[in-house]
């Protein structure tokens, strides 16, 4: 059996304003079709594979759930790292959690979440020769022909050039990480480098044995924190005072740069991962001028241009635009030069550090109960629309400088106020006074949806007293 | 005395999505200060200048009346035109509405409130310089000296060239309207000709001999429809019988063609009309590198750029462009090249066409009593934020289609839900049940503001049984 490893725990910049810190890219539908998270669990879905294995951070584990839930994928193991440790440790827990006693000869497929797939079945024809390979002892890197000069891919040399349609796996030559542009573009002009795609495929105990060998006091800290894990709400947290230990290296520089059982396999899949708005651009259904829409925008006269715009609330018009590339959403707009886009993630740094909340987060925020977003904010008032699912509830809280109106638009709540337990409906309504504890839980078996409206002289989501959580949450959220 | 005459009766698109129909450009602050009506008002506000009269449409009647409040202006004349009839019956009707028994030297000036101004004591220079020709019965208009080729401006033809800094009334040889750009391209050349601004000035008497002479007709309905104006909630409502039989005609063509006592005063002023983006980027503040940045946006590596960010909740970001406008509000976001901003029109033109919201209108609304503005809309209900002025008063209305719940959040409610009428201040709440009669005025002196939850199965504006009205309107508005 084949045990697919989802890597979902990262969060990059570059295609700000849509990937965020708290909501990444691999959680957006950047391309058609759903989001790359949910494409990449269901592209590794059906005969011959096992329940998938997806690794995460703290802060996804929701959104991963709800993800999965809304594609019915209810038997996957979400293995949440207390804190990053980059590729090594999350891929070499996730062999840990695989039971290799059971099936001695058990593979895992180690797939990044935030990647394009052209072609599932040319890609699942890669996953059959890199298997073949991995049963005989192989660690296989997949790797993909390059079109361009590429400096930020790690380069793989087969020992055997891949000519025309050629595939099946090749032993790797050499392994050269991320290459200055002058050698990066010899090896791309003499042919034979692929650019390692992220992709893996071993059996596991090749895998640990690779880390025992050439990592021996990570392979021992990642064990601990396997075996240490605790199951929480469905998700499994890997022991935070042994993961901590653990080195923050990625499988590149541990394992592909290192080990002596190395092979290569030429995915005959168009791939791309996405790195920022001009690949997004370049991978998308583009009329004659070169003009890609997403969402509702026009062009007027546009060449080789991006218009996205995050919402039907918002009309987007491009005119006379050569090499743009524009993405609206409802609280951040970014205009590129197609050229410039891999610089996007400088000037999100640059808002990070003046605080800028559009820099990482986005309006709606998620929460382990389902979400909430600001509709409105006064002076001394806040209007928030409020998603609670099915059979989730929030804190026992109260709140010092505020008081709260809910009406309930969609399903039903059950409202606790001070003693007071109450039920309400589509069109009823509640008031929670200052000071007084509350919580609000949805019993039904849809969404509730309810608009809360907060009056007081301070509106900040740090006014609160919590005095019972079914998240286990210290902080304010 | 001179009376100023504001014309704020046009909408155009060419800014869009700042300017559209509901809330036209003159009424935003384009580039720094007030909005454009706001300072054409006080431009001519001061000694020697009689209390301003404004002519307005209909749809913009409360927003003049708002605007000029917020400047402290109680004492204008606002005069609503029942339908558009171009510059020529406007300002005709302005100059029948000056007492002119009393004050038989009385001088009108009449200045569009949509222009910018870089110089306010120049441009008050030059009024008192047509002030002295208008004194000897001439009818003046304000040239400004080309500095590009334009083809939408008309053209002036001194019969004496200014050269220097020389000022002073000419009598005008000749009015060019909007030629081809090669005759444009030679009168700008030829350095003599001056673009129309315009702004003009006369007496009142001179104006109105002229229309009598050349358009007898006109002056006989607008002279019928001033007369016939009545007084309502303090606008000057024109006759709309005697008003529509008005011939739809500019003063250009009415009077400055034709007319034997015109003279020319050439602006000292530098002057712009914001005919389009391109227009408002070069009256702009900008960097070395010709970057505008108007509100929350930030500029990485561009050039002659103007980025516009229209809310302080809307981070923009431009990288690498060159010669683009960005403008950003929170429904609508346009990206141009800025030599082809002058199409931004036609572009709206094809949203109006497709029924496009945003085309035409705002998210927020305004109405006679305040505004409103949609903040969430869900399947079955719609969150509105709402403010009531002092003193005003909604309709008294019912629904077919759906209940509302009302939560106070500053100011104060005098609420009427079937028989009932009570008193709500802020973090208060009141329940409206479907197809109950009911009413909300604001008894307060300072505003209203309150959120509005609608639930139902249809949340139209024209699901509503007007009652009674104070507004005297027969529209949903």
């Amino acid at each position: 059996m084949i045990h697919p490893v989802i890597l979902a725990g990262g969060s990059g910049t570059r295609l700000w304003p849509v990937s965020r810190k708290s909501y990444p890219k691999q959680f957006s539908a950047l391309v058609g079709g759903g989001t790359l998270f949910q494409e990449a669990v269901k592209r590794v879905t059906g005969p011959g594979f096992a329940a998938p294995i997806v690794v995460t951070s703290n802060d996804f584990r929701f959104i991963v759930q709800d993800q999965l839930a809304s594609i019915g994928i209810d038997d996957a193991q979400v293995i949440v790292e207390p804190m990053p440790r980059n590729t090594g440790p999350a891929i070499l827990a996730a062999a840990h959690a695989v039971d290799a006693d059971k099936d001695p000869g058990a593979q895992v497929l180690v797939c990044p979440s935030d990647h394009l797939m052209g072609d599932n079945a040319a890609f699942l024809h890669s996953v059959g020769a890199a298997s073949s390979a991995a049963d005989r002892g192989r660690l296989v890197v997949f790797g993909v022909k390059p079109d361009r000069i590429e400096t930020g891919y790690g380069y793989l040399e087969p020992a055997v050039s891949y000519s025309g349609a050629s595939d099946g796996a090749r032993p790797l030559a050499r392994y050269i990480e991320k290459p200055p542009r002058d050698i990066a573009e010899k090896l791309v002009d003499g042919g034979k480098h692929l650019w390692s795609a992220g992709i893996f495929l071993f059996r596991v105990v090749d895998l640990i044995d690779a880390f025992e060998g050439l990592a021996p006091e990570l392979n021992a800290c990642v064990s601990r924190a396997v075996n240490g894990a605790v199951s929480d709400l469905g998700f499994s947290r890997l022991n935070p005072d042994a993961f901590a230990q653990a080195q923050d290296i990625s499988i590149d520089y541990a394992i592909m740069e290192r080990a002596d059982n190395l092979s290569v396999v030429q995915l005959t899949s168009s791939w791309s991962n996405l790195g920022a708005w001009d690949a997004v651009w370049r991978e998308s259904d583009k009329d004659v001028q070169g003009v890609a829409l997403h969402g509702n925008a026009r062009a007027y006269d546009c060449e080789n241009t991006l218009l996205r715009s995050g919402s039907d609330e918002i009309q987007v018009i491009g005119m006379g635009l050569k090499g743009v590339a524009v993405v609206a959403m409802r609280d951040a707009v970014l205009v590129t030069a197609m050229d410039r886009s891999q610089g996007v993630g400088g000037a999100v740094e640059d808002l990070i550090g003046d605080g800028v909340k559009q820099a990482t987060e986005f309006p709606r925020r998620h929460r382990p109960w389902g979400w909430y977003e600001t509709v409105s904010l006064g002076g001394r008032f806040q209007v928030k629309r409020i998603m609670v699912r099915p059979g989730a509830k929030l804190s026992l809280q109260s709140h010092f400088h505020r008081a709260e109106h809910w009406v309930v638009v969609q399903g039903s709540a059950s409202v606790t106020v001070g003693e007071e337990v109450q039920l309400l409906t589509e069109n009823e309504s509640v008031y929670v006074p200052l000071g007084t504890t509350h919580r609000l839980e949805n019993p039904g078996r849809v969404e509730l949806h309810l608009i809360e409206v907060q009056t007081g002289s301070y509106l900040g989501e740090d006014d609160i007293v919590r005095y019972e959580d079914l998240y286990a949450r210290e902080d304010v959220s």
